[in-house]
């Protein structure tokens, strides 16, 4: 099973390739509850550089909702995670790569069968969101 | 393998278990990054009532970094998720559920052999965690 849906947004800085996969996840349905910039946090706790690196918790309220009715303690998998990063291996630094965690591992690794329809209906979501920003 | 480490407190309010949790994770070198109150989004969002629950991101940045810096994508699985929540089998309303989800996932669902010392590190970690709370 594939980890996660991903995508790659050419010609684009860090702050507008954010800012264009949190409309396209709210287009799904899922809105961004929590973020954490990684660069910003590893410089300041380790004095490590990295490249731009966040991660966004996404949440579908009624899909979250009906995950946690089937199995209390999915919220060890919840939110949705999305990475926006920088492509390092490319040199003009205006390609970002958009990678959202495969709601299917929720099924794969619970052994929940229950799971499976709010899986496959976040996957599909996300999966729309992937698409638009493909074709943004 | 096991979706978390998990224990259980007894005989406290939710608002002292959470504060535990945190001292706990903070004893392991785990700062709590984000936190998703999901009882209050999910009355927010959907006017739906269920018992305090709420995620923490718990993140241990030199073990963050050892883990990017193997697999760019593991952000999808970070920070660590550490839920807490009333037991609502627990008719006192004095029992709170703590599960933190196992980082030996991050191997197993990348099957990237080299997480797996950052993996085992964390999972100590937690699991000392864990066990300082069920000494508490």
């Amino acid at each position: 099973m594939d980890l996660g849906l991903t995508t790659t947004l050419t010609d684009t800085d860090f702050a507008e390739a954010r800012e264009k996969v949190t409309a396209a996840l709210a287009d799904q349905g899922f809105g961004v509850l929590t973020e954490i910039d990684v660069q910003a946090t590893l410089k300041k706790k380790l004095d490590e550089d990295m490249e731009p690196y966040t991660i966004l918790g996404a949440c579908n309220p009624t899909l979250a909702h009906q995950a946690i009715r089937v199995q209390p303690q999915i919220g060890m998998l919840l939110p949705c995670n999305v990475v926006v990063r920088a492509d390092t291996s490319d040199t003009t630094g205006r390609s970002m790569i958009v990678e959202a965690m495969n709601p299917g591992l929720m099924v794969s690794v619970t052994g929940e069968a229950g799971l499976e329809p709010v899986a496959a209906q976040a996957s599909e979501l996300l999966g729309n969101a992937i698409t638009a920003l493909d074709n943004n």
